[in-house]
C-alpha cells in the first residue's frame, strides 16, 4: 500500500503515528470511557485525517486489540518489576496488579470486559499475553505448592485479584478509611485463608 | 397520568405488562448481550407499541436498572436457599453465587459492569438490594471471624467469588476436564489459603 502523502501525516514517521494514535486513545479511554472511542475523534485529536487514522487501525476493535495488547505488556511488565520480599513475590505481584488496575480503570475494563471481549479471543498476541499474566501468577506459586495444586492456586490467586482490582475500580472502597491497608489485608488473607471458627 | 388505551395494551394489565418486558428483556440480554438490548425490539417481541413500553420503562437505562434489580433479588435469594453444611454455609453460598453467574452471565455483568455502573449508583433500591448480597457473605462470616477481621474477610470472599465468576463466564474453564471440581478446590482455597512453601 503506498505511503499517505497528505500534509498531516507528513507529520509523523509511520511508527510514530500509530504510537500517537494510541496515546491519545488511551487518553479519550480514560477521559470518558469505553464507549467514548472512536476513530474520527481520535484522528482529529492527533490531528490527521480519518484516513491517515485508518491506515494504522482497520477499526475501532483494532485499537481496541492494540490498547488492551498496550495494557497487558504493562501490567505484566509491572508485576515483574515488583520486588521479591521475604516470603516470595506473591504480595508485591498482587499490589502491583491493583495498582495498576486503579491507575487505569478504563483500561483495565476494556482488557476484562465484554465490549470486544469476542473480538480478543481470536487475537493471538493478547492469548499470549493474558498467558504471561497468568504465568506471571502462577511462577510465584510454583516454588510452593505441589505440582496438582498449582492450577487451583493458580486460579485462586488471579480471581481474588481480578475481583478486588473490580471492585475497587468500582468504586467498593470509596469509604474506606485507609483502602491501601485493606488492600493488604485482603491479599494477605491469600496465604492464610479466613480464621477458622 | 391516564392509562394508555392502545389495543396491544389492553392485552395486559398494568403490572403485567411491565414483568412481560423484562422477560423479554432478559431473554434479549442472554441471547445478544448487553448492547443489544433496546426498548423498541423489546416492545416489539413483547407485540405492544414503543409508546407502550415507555410508559413503564423511560429508557434503556430504566430498563436496566430494573433487570439488575431483579439480578441482585435472584443472586441473594439463591444464596440464601442454599444448604448449610457441617462446616457452614460459606461453601454452598459460594457455589450458588458462582452457579448464578453462570447461569445468567450477562446478567451477571451487567449487574457489575460499567455500562449502567453511573446510573446504578443513584438507584437506592440497587445499593440496597448490593448490601443484602455483601451482608450474606458476611454472615457466614460472623461467626467465624473476630469484629475486625469481618470487613477484610467479607472483602476477601467477595473479591474471590466475583473474580471467580467473571474468569468462568470469560471463558477461562473453557478447556478445564471438571468445571466444577476446579471451582471447588479455589473456594476451599479462601479457607485454608495457599499452602505454605
Amino acid at each position: 500500500m503506498p505511503r499517505k502523502k497528505s500534509p498531516q501525516s507528513d507529520r509523523y514517521h509511520h511508527g510514530n503515528l500509530r504510537a500517537a494514535l494510541l496515546v491519545t486513545a488511551r487518553q479519550l479511554l480514560e477521559e470518558n470511557g469505553v464507549s467514548a472511542l472512536n476513530l474520527r475523534e481520535i484522528a482529529r485529536r492527533v490531528g490527521v485525517t480519518a484516513p491517515s487514522a485508518y491506515h494504522h487501525f482497520s477499526g475501532l476493535e483494532a485499537i481496541a486489540t492494540a490498547l488492551a495488547e498496550l495494557g497487558f505488556e504493562e501490567l505484566a511488565q509491572q508485576m515483574e518489576a515488583a520486588p521479591t520480599n521475604e516470603k516470595g513475590r506473591l504480595m508485591p505481584s498482587g499490589l502491583a496488579y491493583i495498582a495498576f488496575a486503579r491507575s487505569n480503570p478504563a483500561l483495565y475494563r476494556l482488557m476484562f470486559g465484554e465490549r470486544f471481549a469476542a473480538k480478543f479471543v481470536d487475537s493471538d498476541s493478547l492469548k499470549m499475553l493474558r498467558l504471561r499474566a497468568y504465568e506471571r501468577v502462577k511462577s510465584g506459586l510454583e516454588k510452593r505448592v505441589s505440582t496438582e495444586s498449582i492450577a487451583p492456586g493458580a486460579l485462586f490467586l488471579w480471581s481474588l485479584i481480578h475481583g478486588l482490582a473490580l471492585l475497587t475500580i468500582d468504586g467498593q472502597l470509596r469509604h474506606e478509611a485507609d483502602p491501601e491497608a485493606m488492600i493488604i489485608s485482603v491479599l494477605r488473607l491469600a496465604g492464610t485463608g479466613l480464621p477458622p471458627s
